[in-house]
């Protein structure tokens, strides 16, 4: 299905290039300060077309509130954004009608639904997270209340890499640079690196590091909808991710119990803290007031300009090549889509844990 | 909430020294052969009490079917499988009444709903994984009809790991050794360090690669519940999971475009076949009909027999050593949960798949 | 939540005096045959400005496809469907910003909710079923597909009602007048009563019987979700509705065991049947292969151009009349509503029902 | 599915005959001080064997609480409740493994999953509701804590029914008598009536009547979900139940807008108040804080002691008579059913209400 949330429930539609794609958020409580502004500006950061690591096609990706909204602020019922898609018939996608790129959705589309929308992917087109992008920024708003600060970058592209943790970086640079990473001169590396394969017309993945502040303890559900698995999911479903991991991850399986448990103690302050944070703030799928922090791993983008060999769809063996203006690295543009993944996973678990005491 | 599935939809409840846990499972499908034998041998491989690399304590877990099972064949109506606990009473847990064991969930239960029944971690013990392998073995039935293959398997515990692919093993040698590796010189190695950190009071984590063979292309649902979001979702609601990857993983973001794409080819059979299997089986969320593998990321066991700093719950700095008898290394026992989740999400894919077309 | 269905799942949003309303809908098999002109011609029945029966208001409400159709065919993606609102700014809605309507939604949904969009309803308004009309004309394919027909007609305004069951008429005459009657005789003294009703600026309620015909055996969710509880919430959730009874309904409670009981028998053909129909198809809350038939009781639109007694939003008593153009009777557009929502329920039911068996 | 509410959801399982009955309810905030006693009581109104008016099989219908209960009070957890079956063996099923009891489940069951558990009618017996009305009782306990008063009687039987409206009714006198009537003299006919039919070898249908008093306004979902939809979607979900309506009802069908309409007041006390209530204490499908209050219509059983025409399940006819002990009358047990089910929507539809505003 197409729905994602279980109470801030969000539902997206459209094809790349069909009439425009949308989203409809159900679950957002009455009451809620969003402008069309703070909907526009999310989508902006994820635009294609905003520097030279990108792809070129310029997109203006106006939002249009279709409901739910009024007089600046959530009345409770549905809030359906729509964007349009523009020169949506301009492109020649005959070369693809009948070939599967390799790596891409084409194939698997055509097994499941025996058809598919060819042009740009179809449904299958990183396009469509736009509308996650749109809705994310309805949920920032609700944290926002909270004081709660959700922040992604780019720690990685190929094997450039972000030396330090993410406490000993100023997040506030996030945006200062093209790349999304707010490590300076790691993100003037990894900006020659994509430019390098542009040029090759090859593409190339990374990481993006995502950080929760100010979360309050008792979020999350245990068992199955822990508030990590929720977060992993909703990674994982955002195109090209391979992987996800969150506080020690994949390299905590190299320390010992008493080297990877976070012992608690009470601050100056009064508050509970923990002296490490292996845990990534969460204990039992359940936030316990530290920081969230995790990784998501891109693969390289699939569409390279580079001839290369793949089958038809009567299994009969040809060549294809990508065309047309394609990002070399998705992962400046992945930043704001984890921010609104990582938003509106929040948001539900907020309305969740509103039913956890009588 | 503590329900998993959309159409093959388990719900578990029970806590660690209640009086037991279970499972209901919702959206079995008619005329399915399911023997009580089968559900207990999957229960007996999660078992504690196996061998000296896990804990001592023997527990019988004897399933009871209560319901939805009739003359040897699924009737359509909720399977209801039981586990009675044992000797719940008899363990001293007041130790753990006001304080909170560094890493466990027990703060966090607390923060969440003001209360936990604290015995034994009560629903937060990995005891409840039991009523997950139970219904994992009603699902693998479901997948033996197609032919799918399930299987898992330590291929890391500690930083002794694998050398080689899991096409390079053979996977019928799983359940031959104690920590149910597959690479036999590997597993000597791997149950050394158990043994050693084990003797040293402490705890360690790991590794385990799950590999589904035979499964059809076209299982998956875009956007949001694609396949591998679901497996990584099931795969980190198991306890101490940190990370989840498929096909090249992380290590798929040093691949440029060109390195990662599965090219696609006909085989001499006038099978659809990817040269590489970057993508893991799964393209676009959906299954290609290739092997879908992955990796999942423990942490080392929370529990460890040695003092540690902490608080209790006037938020006072406590010392609290673990006690009674626990796993030093989570891997062996492991393996039956990562199968048994990953046949739950299976089937329940499967039977998503019967809505694709008209 | 503002979904409806389990398999075949749609959303609806939009406010009477917004931008427009819509509706996506999830989980409808690719290939089915759907083109724009079959999704209007089921708005066109419940547009208003029809007939002198019912609001002069003229609306065209054109439906605009904006996803998940190609080349006439779904491609089991999402469908949106689009109904821009036409002169939303043009009424004065200032009388009831603060006033409550009396036996309308507005006192309760600012209860709900602490606000409103009070422009003609809002959210409330029964213009919302436009989008469930659109929805249902796919659900419709759907079951023309197994030729399954469904058919609903008013029975009853009023007191005036018709005389015979539905087995002594004949459904093709149901369009054939303004009242959706096809019943002639009565469908003229309705059509009399409605507009001396109008006349006296008052409304009437009344009937809508509906009718399924050609429904295979076996459809329906045991317990909870059966046929009749999915079709009664279904009915219950349109606008204006106070009540639903099946078969033999509250009549049948007259009736001793041995009068209700209906006799099973094989007629000529081999097919199974039951000489008398009480159950209305629905035995154990799944059909039985018989005609299903329910009736809908709809109150009279409270909605009058009279003065009446209410409150503000500040307690005060104030006097309030019906302002511009209302139906004096529902009855006749809520004939293609409760086809739509019978529609909607029974291609949830036929998808449900595919995981019946392995 | 066998699942019933949103954020207060159960699940029920378990055959006539099999091992027990059961229900996991999933969602009930912590803290609610919940004892077996008060399930056992709610049980024991609805168990069979109360008196010659009902079934005299006597079954203790014991339930265990295996789970989610700790120290008295909900933990937040799942609260699975388990009813043992009692002589599960001593029956005779054989005349009915391939004959189809008319009016029963028996056939659609068949069709549905090609078998059946036969033995006292497996999943499609009444005793299911054993399970509902335990997990009911837990609701009303949160009920309990905001003073919402949940009742029910029988207000006819056959022909016999109560002359007057609930308000008229003392209902503390409902379980006074074993009709469950609170209008004695008319208690007493339905028994006679009930004593006669029985003694006919026949069977007798009627009414409940359900009143909801202090329940605050703005709880139901607008649209799909509103509070009368999902009370008529539970109480059609009930066995033998053939309709639903709330409010005025189908009577109401009778009344002009202008008599129909209930006029708003502030009382003397400040208080909003309707001048009358068709509504029924819902209007846009939101409760306004006046009564609620419905009525439910029950077939005669379909078991009655006489020898009937039928098919078995090679489509010949065969003759077939109810054997063993059975209810005259399923009104009396049907009350606490009803009570149930009220009380699982209105506490799920509390906690749904949490997500009203920010």
């Amino acid at each position: 299905m197409n729905t994602f949330g279980t109470l801030f429930r969000i539902t997206t539609f459209g094809e790349s290039h069909g009439p425009g794609i949308g989203v409809v958020i159900d679950g957002c409580p009455a009451g809620l300060a969003v402008s069309d502004e703070q909907i526009q500006a999310a989508l902006d950061r994820r635009r294609p077309g905003q520097s030279d690591l990108t792809t070129p096609r310029a997109e203006a990706d106006r939002v249009e509130v279709q409901s739910g909204i009024f007089r600046g602020e959530t009345t409770g019922t549905p809030i359906s954004l729509y964007i349009r898609n523009q020169d949506q018939h301009s492109h020649d996608y005959s070369h693809i009608e009948h070939a599967y790129r390799p790596s891409h959705a084409d194939y698997t589309y055509d097994q499941k639904y025996g058809r598919r929308d060819f042009r740009g992917g179809g449904r299958s087109s990183a396009r469509e997270t736009a509308a996650r992008v749109a809705a994310g920024a309805v949920a920032q708003q609700l944290l926002n209340q909270q004081a709660i600060k959700v922040n992604s970058y780019v720690s990685q592209v190929g094997a450039v890499a972000v030396p330090v943790s993410y406490e000993q970086l100023d997040l506030s640079l996030i945006d200062t640079n093209l790349v999304r990473c707010p490590h300076p001169e790691t993100a003037e590396r990894m900006a020659d690196l994509i430019r390098q394969t542009r040029d090759r017309h090859d593409t190339v993945g990374g990481l993006v590091t995502g950080v929760v502040q100010g979360l309050p303890a008792g979020l999350g559900e245990p068992v199955f909808d822990k508030l990590h698995s929720e977060l992993g999911r909703a990674m994982l479903g955002i195109n090209a991710v391979k992987g996800f991991e969150y506080g020690s991850g994949f390299a905590g399986t190299l320390l010992f119990g008493s080297e990877h448990n976070d012992a608690f103690y009470t601050d100056e302050a009064g508050r509970v803290r923990t002296r490490t944070n292996h845990s990534g703030g969460i204990q039992g799928g359940i936030s316990n007031g530290q920081d969230v922090y995790f990784r998501v791993a891109f693969k390289p983008v699939a569409t390279i300009l580079q001839p290369q060999s793949t089958i038809n769809d009567q299994n009969e063996a040809v060549t294809l090549a990508g065309r047309g203006r394609h990002d070399p690295c998705v992962l400046p543009r992945a930043v704001p889509i984890v921010d609104a993944m990582t938003s509106l996973v929040l948001a539900d678990m907020l309305l969740r844990a509103r039913g956890n005491r009588v």
